[in-house]
Order: structure tokens, then C-alpha cells, then sequence
């Protein structure tokens, strides 16, 4: 299994010593590959302080504008909550969110997010989700600490590997190859497009339905082939409009 | 479950911060009963930091001289290591040392030892314990930090009660009602009469485009509110269509 494709993302982080505890709950389960995007004081002596003997995880960290380009080449992101949400996302414990992760990083690289601090991940940060992880929690004090999210996580993934490792992968069911965000971020803008050409969309909040379209598809996990015909579907709407 | 039956013990916590974050993870996870033995330095304002709204479980840790005077008056006592030690101790993964604590304390109280940040737990200190509990980790880089191992076993332990309460279940993220096979296959129907009069579906053989987009929706297993919006999507396209 590939380990180098999870990628531990932490989007806008705000303080340091998060940051590198983080590094150091990852690399005591193996994992290396850290992204941050745009952090509110990166490199700094705190994080160097808490990484411990992790500071090579720090070191080779990405750093990154923003969270699209964390993810762009991923076909699988999972977010990280410890509340629960309007909008429902498909949601998992962390055994079973770890178990996806790990059969995903067999095909290319994939993502486990988590948010800033204070207010966890953004709506528009929870829209580049195929499935958010919930780690149970008390209910009247939920709020982890950034990293020891992380280290509950990375041990989850620490033993779904050694699970995989003696057991044989589940198919699932695909002919074609995974898709990156990147592919599907094209397909919604394109997706929307149409939908306004249509006349579909609620000028008053076209993001709700988009939101919920964006929800529907991540879940279906698509093949290259099925959004080849998604894509495909689009532009023939788009032909018969322009020769009508 | 008597939950003020499980206490966490740290054994010469040399570093506030530790104690600190260790209070929280407990607080995150329910538990309370927090003992210090012979702290280096408690209290300590890095400590009230670091627990952030557990600052509660710090106020209330029980002070002891010695570990004995902590567990005198537990029936089960176990013990934490990332480590495979020279002589051995009965050693359980994290979730079944969970669940015999949460036995345990149904019948009375019972501890969690945690050792020292450098040494970890003495040979004389694993002698109190009845089993140990071994963090799997990476092979060169084991040791975690104290706070972080204290998170993870007490995130067991609140898998182990939930376990105990009743059998967890897994979130499916639908907001709406199921949809009957009945109104799928009326989906279909209407998805195939608009991919042909958009001239998308090949003539030569329509059925094999229809068969993986059905594969694909039913995997999505659309609740009825998803339904709703892509039959509206139709509808709009069959509409746009008759105006031009």
C-alpha cells in the first residue's frame, strides 16, 4: 500500500504548536506527507518545538495557497468533524473512514482534511468532500485539540493497514480509473453552466442546489469512463441549444 | 457504566503542558477522574492553557505521592507502552484494553497508567498492572506523546462504552425518504427520452450508455429529495427545449 499517497491536510491552521504536533501524531504512525494551507505562522520555533523528532515531516511539508491546490490531483477527500451538520454528508466512524483511505492510496493519492481551530471546515471546504469522518465525542465538550484529531485519526490509519495487510481488498465495482478533484471541479463548473443556460438554477441561492448536485456525485465515487459521459451529456445539451 | 470508576494516572509527568492537554483529551472523551503522581510541577499555568475548557478535570486531579497510594483502591489496573518490553506482560491492543476497563468498572474502580515523557513506566511500576495496552506505531519512531496516547486510549474508551450501550450505527448522510425501485426505473425513463432528444444516446446501441449511468446513479442510492432535483433538471431541459 502506498503510504506516500495520504496526505494529512490542515486547512488554515492558526497556531503553531499545532502544527507541529500534528507532524509528530503523523509520523508515529507512518505517515508523511503534510500539507498546509495557508497557515497562520509557518516555519516557526513552536512547531519545530512540538514536532519532537518529527521535524523532517515539518520540513518537507507543502505549503499551499489554498485548499483546492492541496487536492487537486486526490480522487478521494475526506473531511474530519466532531459535530454534526445541516446539510448531511455521508458520514463515517473513524475505523471505516480509515479503511476507505487506505483502499484509495492502492489507486492515487487521497486527502483526510481537517479544519482551522476555531471553526472547523468551512461549507465551501465541506463541498470538496466525498465523506466527512466523525470522531465520537462527548457531547457537551466535542471540541479536540487540532493534532490529537490528527493522532486519533493516523492511528485509525496506522491499523487499517495492518488489517489490510493480511486481508484481501474489497472491489469496487469500477472499470474505469479514479478522477481527481481537479477533473470534478471542471464537471461542476460545467455542470452549473448548463444548468443556468437551462434555467434551472435559483438565481436567489444557486449554491444550495449546486451544493446538494456536488453531494450526490461525490458520493457515487465516478470512474473516468462515467464522467467522460457526464461530461459528454453536457455538451450535447449545450450542441442542441445552440442549433435550436 | 460507572464512569468516575476509570481514572487516567500519570506517573512523573514532567512537562505542564502534558498534564494539560491530557485533562482535555479526557474532558473530549468523558472521562474525569484525572491522578497526578508526583507531578515535576503542578499547578502551572502552561497546564491551565493546554486544557483548555478542562481546566475543571485539572482543578480536580487527586495529588498522590506514590503510584501505590494512586490505584490502592482499584481491581484492575493496566498499564500503557509503545514498546515491546524484555519481559512480558499480557499485552492488548488499544479496543480490547478499552473494553476490560469498561468491564472493570462496572464492578468497581479500575486505572490507566501513562509513565514518564523519556522513560515511559518503570519495571517496579509494571508490576502494579494486570495487562498492558501497546499503541501500535511506526517501528522506528514510537513514542508518542503522553497526551497524545492518553487521546487515543481515551477515545477507546469511549468507543468501548458506546460498544457497551448499544451497537454503534453508521450514518448514512440522507436527509430524505428512500426511493422506491419504481420511481428510479421512472427516472430512467425520463433521462433516456432527454438523452435522445438531445441526440447524446447512440442509436447503434442505447441500452450500454442507459446501463452505466443506472449503475452509477444506483450506487449514489438517491434519497427522494435527489430524485426530485434531477427529474427537475429534466423537466427544465424538455422546457428549454419547446421555448427555442
Amino acid at each position: 500500500m502506498a503510504l506516500s499517497n495520504i496526505r494529512i491536510v490542515l486547512v488554515r491552521p492558526t497556531h503553531p504548536g499545532n502544527v507541529g504536533a500534528t507532524a509528530r501524531a503523523m509520523k508515529n504512525m507512518s505517515l508523511r506527507r503534510l500539507y498546509l494551507v495557508a497557515p497562520e505562522k509557518f516555519p516557526s520555533s513552536m512547531a519545530t518545538d512540538r514536532a519532537a523528532a518529527a521535524t523532517d515531516v515539518l520540513e518537507s511539508a507543502v505549503l499551499c495557497a489554498s485548499l483546492d491546490e492541496a487536492i487537486k490531483d486526490c480522487h478521494l477527500v475526506i473531511g474530519t468533524t466532531t459535530r454534526s451538520r445541516r446539510i448531511e454528508w455521508p458520514t463515517l466512524d473513524p475505523p471505516t473512514g480509515a479503511r476507505r483511505l487506505v483502499e484509495g492510496a492502492g489507486k492515487g493519492p487521497v486527502a483526510l482534511l481537517f479544519g482551522q481551530e476555531r471553526t472547523g471546515l468551512l461549507n465551501e471546504e465541506l463541498d470538496r468532500c466525498h465523506a466527512m469522518v466523525t470522531i465520537p465525542a462527548d457531547k457537551e465538550y466535542s471540541s479536540l485539540n487540532i493534532a490529537s484529531a490528527v493522532q486519533i485519526l493516523a492511528y485509525e490509519l496506522y491499523r487499517a493497514r495492518l488489517v489490510e495487510a493480511v486481508t484481501p481488498r474489497v472491489m469496487e465495482g469500477h472499470e474505469g480509473r479514479p478522477v481527481s478533484q481537479e477533473d470534478m471541479h471542471r464537471f461542476y463548473e460545467h455542470l452549473e453552466k448548463v444548468l443556468h443556460q437551462v434555467g434551472f438554477l435559483d438565481p436567489e441561492n444557486p449554491r444550495l442546489l449546486m451544493r446538494r448536485l456536488m453531494r450526490l456525485f461525490n458520493r457515487a465515487e465516478l470512474d473516468d469512463n462515467e464522467l467522460n459521459i457526464l461530461r459528454g451529456i453536457l455538451t450535447a445539451i449545450q450542441k442542441y441549444h445552440d442549433k435550436s
